[in-house]
């Protein structure tokens, strides 16, 4: 026999006037109600595909300026992102190598994984969620000196590749975009910066030169070899898993002896390990064959 | 220490021996990788559909036991979600009202939103993700004194309803739904917290006990008419735009006067207000008919 | 010429020597296999929205000359394609109305349809696999002295549509187009057949002309008033299920009578109707409300 | 009789009234309702995997009985559904192998095709209504005393499969089902035209048993060895392109002659070509190395 609420218009709707109880109240409502359920479609993507969420910061351009990034790079807020991006593999599953640059990182899945049935908005939004609250959680070790002034965005989306040739084109596509955009900003900011141009003009500057030309102008003008700029800005930033032997310190108390003794013991851990290297050629995957092994 | 592979190798590999110039390199790789862009599908959701999102919290339970929630309903988490879900409403766009309880919120965006073209993964990205860093940024205005331990995950889905019918019912269902929890989590802690019964024993108590058996053990052992418990675990929070207004005090300078002058001018504007209620029944859809209105 | 492999050597191969048992063989191999249904993803379409199929012909233009149509309108092919869409709304479940022109039909299933759980594919293959056979099999019906040459192809498409509005407007456009081509092909034809234009000066002298305008050429030129063309022509064909009285001759044998005696019996029975009506205006649908009526 | 409305109510209503011109007034209607076109969803499938349509008979059980289909098979069904396979293979684009039994046909599109985009609804419509229309075009040359009643349905799905491995695993599940089908329905009729079984009794007596069981049953009992049962029956039916040399005679005239003359000329053409053999092992595969080769 149920007891009614008074609360609740509907609910007492249903009930005896005057009395407390409404036989079939709240848990008939819930049944009568759940018939939306089936409004929900099947998000399941197709098996034995890499299964890829990149996400990209929400009007970063503006979050940068109003945070005070460097320009062309920051270094924290690349460290933060690849910090955000090593959380997310290391709290989520299956996640075999991501790939950063700029304010966008990109996850694979393993072809295999059956993570939450392989729906695409599970792996979408756990994605971008967690990496989202890391960002808010480990800002202060980045930027010390700068505050964050509000909570900020990303979003994401999911693709499927069937092959390994697709995915490391996939991978490819992006370590080039991340060529092209860092090349490009390297010579504006130096334009603006040392140049002494405004950013209008240094962009009518580079407007419609190549690759070479911008080499020549860093070369030329500003001595630089752009070559020799840190390989974080010019390949991003890859993820993979690997193992690492520790060396950590442990009290153990020997028999026969009496008092505890301290040991240096090597244990070896899997761990997420940033590189800053060419994932276009060959020689990456040749080095890292498991990360495209299909039984892995 | 990060370790590299050799700077650039499939880019510098199609540059001329000794120069700085690759003509036509990198673009030409970033163009020949650009294919895999087609593996993106168009997921796109059918006009004229009211949209909800509905985000969870990840491990919740393991996440309220270590940062001590108070049992069954914790002001504190409950107002972060609200604050969060406030936050949500304001960043994003369409969003005409939102329902949370627990560690669940659905925001439901207008049937003729056209924010982003309607692609799911837009929806439930950015609600995620701007969810998840409001609550680990508002997190220290809520608990003074307790540190967040780590970044909480969200996870989000997408549901489509065609009719305002199914809209309501939809939000009836998450309200049925948490006053079935809401009660049996109240009687739940009561056995536990007064009771001195241990957990499973509470359990086993409760087990295939009806609402009514329930709020009967709340009145007749701990003298408690769950009608009484606040309106916020009972109901749960609505979120919905509403005009309020404000006075603030401005300076001005009148004409032939010399000095500014504090005058009070009340000013309209159009906030995310929190309500405790029942939106089970008519009342309220009728109090806000402009929330359902279609061309709102 | 067949030409052979070695019988059964897969499954043979699993058999013990000599033996005519495969003891697990088969059974085995099957389920070894069965995985690959995990592939067909479920293409559920969402509930309480109007299912409309369209198909066309595939090629038509050249299988109208082929089978010599008259232009440019025939009566037998459209009366034969109502015939097919006839035999489509009385063989498969659900659909409330049709609509036809040229060498398009439209079918519209109910908003609450649970026919095949409401898989996508279900509904676009039966349509256009039941088309298609009584297409080929009611040719000889129409087409009395004109040979099928081969078999006709038919594509088909799916879409939904979320209120009732949103379905009229989906007839009315059909319909709309109906006219517009019409009123074109009328014209066109005219100029070709009795005015000794050829077909491409027929192109250019109704190159943009508006619709008063081929009005007018067709009453000036050729005495015609469009609106008396026949109305299968001008409006299309919609199918609706009507209740229709039969009288029929039974014989029966009354009770103190040696011998059967013939009676005429009126009996009602619901039979697919073509009607040639306006169902742009608000008319027809007052006229047949059942077919909106949600739970018709 | 056929009942109609006022004719071209809502259009006229849009003319000036005595006018035969409304000048806007269809084509206005008629873009005023495509919006329409925007619920039309995007149904493109992955690129890069292997696109299967498999259809299969709607009531078939019936139609057989309807069609005095010999049991356990009718060389006449099966011939006409390899011919409506074989004219789908040639009258649609990239289709490399398709494979039948029983009452269902699967076919198989290129992993590369682009044809009609990718669209899914467009595969499997175009190839379930060439194939039904082919079924009653071509009954008359398989079925030459038996009269086709009404116009038979098939259903038709499409399955991706993103390696060759996942598709050759399909079609050995299709095939496997074949075998098990076969090898029960040859017993199973056996037990009721020869043993005397009512089809119950021949139920339960193979209710339980084994593939060994099964062909210890025809051995010992009816003296036949299922190994030695038609291929087509066992095995199924493959179709694949082959290049095959036609002889034909043609009349030439050669130079400094008065007369013509024929001459035998051996052309080389693609022709779908029906195999009987097993597709579960390697041997097939071995053979026809075209069939999944990347860039065929």
């Amino acid at each position: 026999m149920l007891r009614c609420c008074r609360a609740g218009a509907a609910i007492a709707s249903r009930c005896a006037p005057g009395s407390l109880r409404g036989l079939h109240g709240p848990a008939m409502a819930k049944s009568k109600f759940e018939y939306v359920r089936d409004f929900e479609g099947d998000d399941t993507v197709l098996p034995n595909c890499w299964i890829v969420v990149r996400l990209d910061g929400r009007n970063f351009h503006r979050f940068s300026e109003q945070h005070e990034f460097k320009k062309p790079n920051d270094d924290r807020a690349l460290q933060l992102m690849t910090k955000c991006a090593q959380t997310v593999m290391q709290e989520l599953e299956d996640i075999s190598i991501a790939y950063g640059q700029s304010d966008e990182y990109s996850f694979v899945f393993k072809k295999k994984s059956r993570w939450f049935k392989r729906r695409a908005s599970k792996f979408m939004t756990h994605v971008v969620s967690q990496f989202s609250s890391s960002y808010v959680f480990y800002w202060k070790d980045y930027f010390k000196d700068q505050q964050l002034l509000y909570p900020p965005g990303f979003d994401g989306r999911i693709v499927l590749y069937p092959s390994n040739q697709n995915l490391k084109d996939y991978l490819s596509w992006r370590q080039a975009d991340c060529h092209i955009n860092n090349l490009y900003n390297t010579v504006f900011w130096m334009l603006v910066q040392r140049g002494g141009l405004t950013p209008v003009q240094a962009q009518e500057r580079l407007q419609g030169t190549l690759a070479g030309d911008k080499n020549e102008i860093l070369f030329s003008e500003f001595n630089i070899n752009y070559n020799n700029e840190p390989l974080m800005y010019r390949k991003g930033t890859v993820l993979i898993w690997q193992k690492v032997n520790e060396v950590i310190t442990k009290k153990i108390k020997l028999p026969k002896e009496e008092e505890e003794k301290e040991v240096e013991v090597t244990r070896t851990k899997t761990k997420v390990v940033p590189l800053h290297c060419d994932i276009i050629g060959d020689q990456f995957w040749e080095e890292y064959p498991e990360i495209l092994a299909e039984d892995s």
